[in-house]
């Protein structure tokens, strides 16, 4: 019998994984685009391939026969994007001899950190300012194997501490400043484009940290380069209006919105995405809570269950309706999964049990409008 | 630009689909095998594709040079293996013309129930017993649009309810007794074929209401038949030591279990469950929640956060592990997603968060073991 699969963890021979695996992780499928030699370990969960779904009804709310798709990301083993980012730079850490890894982080870094670190035989930090963070936050990082360690201070002191303890002994920062991050990261415009044969006319995204929106547009620059699409989508950035640093042009002190996955106020990648905007002639906007958690709603009655901050992507298409133009192709991305943050659903579904009802058919039936 | 993405929902030209669209969902995908035609309207979100993780460390577990993959069906698009067997009931009642579906059901069901017939166009209506069920396990169906009515009863009068409604109005039964489940839920065997080149030596399988054994089943012997694979697996069902009818040969009255997905003393598919274990040569066997929870752990510190109910594939994979041959390629099915289940990962995690830290790099580099 042919072995197929990609094995993962420990570096194994290429020949194993040529042909017959339709999806063996993003880096073997995109190996030519990225920043790995035959030296490199790859430390993969088979991470990307995620759906691009059509979202028919989501277009009848835009109109102007345009059509809409989510990318969604929520689809990734740890249940965000962060995995794209995550599988680049734990296999590079492994390369370079690295023993663990670490990273501030409450919530889809540190679940993405503990993930691969610990299935490349590494150990994986995590530092949070302690009694800050809820348990349940934190609870699918240590399920996964992260060392989590509580520092008397905010969450600026835990980010100038795993920068030290990066410089001076052999642990790799796998923060938003690492590099192989948005490597990873931009083989989601890749997915998008080998899905519908060329780049859509607006990409949708949400943005916190500004560094997903800066790897998709490096992705669809080098596609374009490379003639693999024939156009560059406008990249529509939006933020929590409570956390909207790049669209007021300040830094906020005290970023407030409860699409926690984007409560950012100075983002580590601000002049890049300003680069990006002007480059792709596209804009950035805030939304509201109220907006976002109705686009939320909204993705649900259509089959997808997104974290608050994916569907910023779609709270804000639907805020600037008026500024689509007819007839184009737009993608919106949905960068985590709704499982992530359960309170949410929990509190702000618009739907209720309908309790105390007696097992009669008849009373049932009355009961369901029939 | 050239569209080659699945409009899902609405029916559309099965001509836009060809070519482009790496996964259009699995009723495209798989056509030929399915009971569908040109007159069914395909209701999907992109299910299957799932990955098939390679898992070295649990193999070294075994030994005996075994290699062994997880079926990670958690990545579906409502997090659960249910997906594959809902795009098809939900198309097919849609195809009959259905106005609503209806399940009893308190878990994954309700879930991917609610999410693929709202993305139909049709009302999704959930039975449960009053009192019993925590919100929280209802939330997600909830967001999906579900309208979920609790009836002063218990779980059978739940079932023999919804049996009741869809004989008498226009609404289908979506339940397992629905025979369109087995047939999209067969496709994981497809998957898995389609993969690795072959069958697998063993299919390791969660064992709950038994449908997914038999669906798995049906899948890998229409591939035999077509002679997409070269063998059949043995099919190694695991039940949870407080819910194993099939093991225990008699029906349990009161099922006990953490690993909910599988807490069934009556199984539906009893009988054809026992006829797959005797043609595959197969067997049944049962595990402790302790040994559930173990391997819950041991997936999750090798990357794969699956439900309780899930790790009972590998939990039984390691109690019989001085049963299985040597050398052999094993396949352990994990059907849901772990996100499913937060409150399991918050109390069984062997980690814990080292507090009271002093923002130091030394203090912190000697605590780490630096």
């Amino acid at each position: 019998m042919t072995l197929s699969v990609n094995p993962a963890a420990t570096a194994v021979s290429r020949s194993l994984v040529a042909g017959l695996q339709p999806w063996p992780g993003l880096i073997e499928a995109y190996r030519s685009y990225l920043p790995v030699s035959d030296q490199t370990p790859v430390v993969t969960l088979c991470e990307g391939n995620t759906p691009l779904i059509p979202m028919p009804v989501l277009a009848q709310h835009i109109g102007k026969d345009v059509k809409v798709w989510v990318k969604y990301d929520g689809l990734n083993p740890t249940g965000s994007f962060k995995d794209r980012g995550m599988t680049m730079a734990i296999s590079k850490a492994k390369e370079a001899g690295a023993e663990a890894v670490i990273c501030a982080s409450t919530g889809n870094t540190s679940a993405a950190a503990a993930a691969y670190a610990r299935r490349g035989g590494m150990r994986a930090f995590v530092l949070i300012p302690d009694g800050y963070v809820a348990l349940g936050k934190l609870a699918q990082a240590l399920l996964y194997g992260a060392e989590v360690l509580a520092i008397n201070g905010n969450f600026d002191d835990a980010l100038a501490m795993v920068q030290e303890l990066a410089k001076d002994y052999p642990i790799t920062l796998v923060n938003s400043v690492n590099p192989y991050r948005l490597e990873g990261q931009k083989t989601g415009a890749f997915e998008i484009v080998d899905a519908m044969g060329d780049a859509p006319d607006w990409l949708c995204i949400p943005v916190g940290n500004a560094g997903n929106i800066t790897a998709y547009w490096m992705g669809f620059c080098e596609y374009h380069q490379q003639r693999k699409c024939s156009r560059l989508p406008r990249m529509m950035g939006f933020q929590a209006a409570g956390a909207a640093p790049l669209v007021n042009g300040h830094v906020v002190r005290d970023p407030q919105t409860l699409a926690t996955a984007i409560r950012i106020g100075n983002p580590a990648s601000w002049t890049k995405a300003e680069a990006v905007r002007d480059a792709s002639q596209g804009e950035f906007n805030a939304v509201t809570d109220a907006e976002i958690l109705d686009a939320y709603r909204l993705l649900a009655l259509e089959g997808v269950f997104c974290e608050p901050a994916s569907a910023a992507s779609v709270a804000g298409l639907l805020k600037v309706k008026d500024q689509v133009p007819a007839g184009i192709n737009i993608v919106c991305v949905l960068t985590g999964n709704g499982l992530k943050d359960p309170d949410t659903a929990i509190a702000h579904s618009n739907n209720q049990v309908k309790g105390g009802l007696n097992p009669d058919p008849d009373i049932l039936a009355k009961a369901m409008g029939f």
